[in-house]
């Protein structure tokens, strides 16, 4: 493996090394909404279990919104200086309405039959619905996660900084932003902006990881 | 929203629509290593809370270990017609060995000095340490399926096919692999290949998606 330590060069991987959880972003810069768009093509674009994308996302552009949501995460400035604020909700549970809209949806874009479908999600419904809410949300919220990883590398692709953050105070945000009587709950915030030239601790740090023979172990 | 429904061209945007769940994978083609390699990258570049990247990855390519793999996955066939089964596994539990190991990392590679590191770990111990093992791991998980989304965009990237899945017995596979001895717990299986031309009854398919009004609430 001693080619995979960085060696290669990549676009992605290197847009990969330049990204940052950027701790001072610059409030007078604001993201293009294209690319604001293509990120959040990005997270629907994003796989997840059966294909039920249990969760929806918050774009918050709101200055005052921005301003509770950044006390409810212990005053981190990223909240106020980016320009878009994205809030990642996970369901709160699975129920049978919630995924007999994928299946409606299924049919109507890609035609598969009706009886198809529910000899699948059947299935689905029987594995999920019986177990605990919390259960369930665990499984949504890593569901969000994967689109969260996916957005991360979206908006480096864009060139666009983002700070994935998990310092904040979920029971606080879900009520600024009237989450419970949605059925979700909040699991991440995503900052979206500009890093500031000054004011960054973190800007221009070496990025610290482990050494891949420490993340990986081969099986041939 | 208008121009969020898949209207903006973009590389990455239509790599991400390349890419789905491939359920038959060509047994004759193999990803070459430098693709592997890169991927892999993209995973240990994958942020994570507080940098700890509480999970390592296991790459199968040995046949008779992707068999068992593949009989503790309900038989599904990528998991031995890919080349290579990436495995993610993440920490059982946070300890302070394993979180000391990431402060010496960051003081040995970044220079921070030891003290200011260990008033920010201190504090994450006095989080984490005291927690119940089953919610620390499942933060350790989350953290390993941020990594997940960016593997599948990097994958994507690279052309490569992969299927994310969470149809296995974890158990069994933590059998397989030895896990539990290293502390560590499978979370999913990434499959790594290359589509088969015939026999894959989802290649082709229309890929279904929330519409973009579903997935995002502007808060403006």
């Amino acid at each position: 493996m001693a080619k995979a330590h960085g060696k290669t060069p990549n676009m992605l991987i290197d847009k990969l090394n330049w990204r940052y959880a950027t701790k001072k972003m610059d409030p007078a810069k604001s993201v293009p909404q294209d690319k604001v768009e293509r990120i959040l093509e990005a997270i629907n674009l994003a796989p997840t279990s059966s294909g039920v994308q249990p969760f929806e996302v918050f774009v918050v552009t709101n200055p005052e919104v921005k301003a509770k949501l950044r006390e409810a995460s212990y005053g981190q400035a990223q909240l106020t200086d980016s320009s878009h604020v994205i809030v990642f909700a996970a369901w709160d549970n699975y129920t049978v309405e919630r995924i007999d809209a994928v299946i409606a949806r299924t049919h109507a874009e890609r035609g598969t039959p009706l009886e198809t479908l529910n000899a699948y999600y059947d299935g689905l419904k029987a594995m999920l619905l019986p177990r605990d809410a919390e259960v369930n949300f665990g499984h949504a919220a890593r569901q969000a996660y994967i689109a969260l990883g996916v957005a991360l590398t979206a908006a480096a692709f864009e060139e666009v900084d983002a700070t994935p953050m998990e310092g904040f105070d979920p029971a606080k945000v879900d009520e600024i932003l009237g989450l419970q009587a949605l059925g979700l709950r909040s699991v991440t915030l995503m900052p979206l902006g500009y890093r500031a030239a000054e004011g960054d601790w973190l800007l221009g740090a070496k990025k610290v990881r482990k050494p891949m023979s420490e993340l990986v172990t081969e099986i041939a």
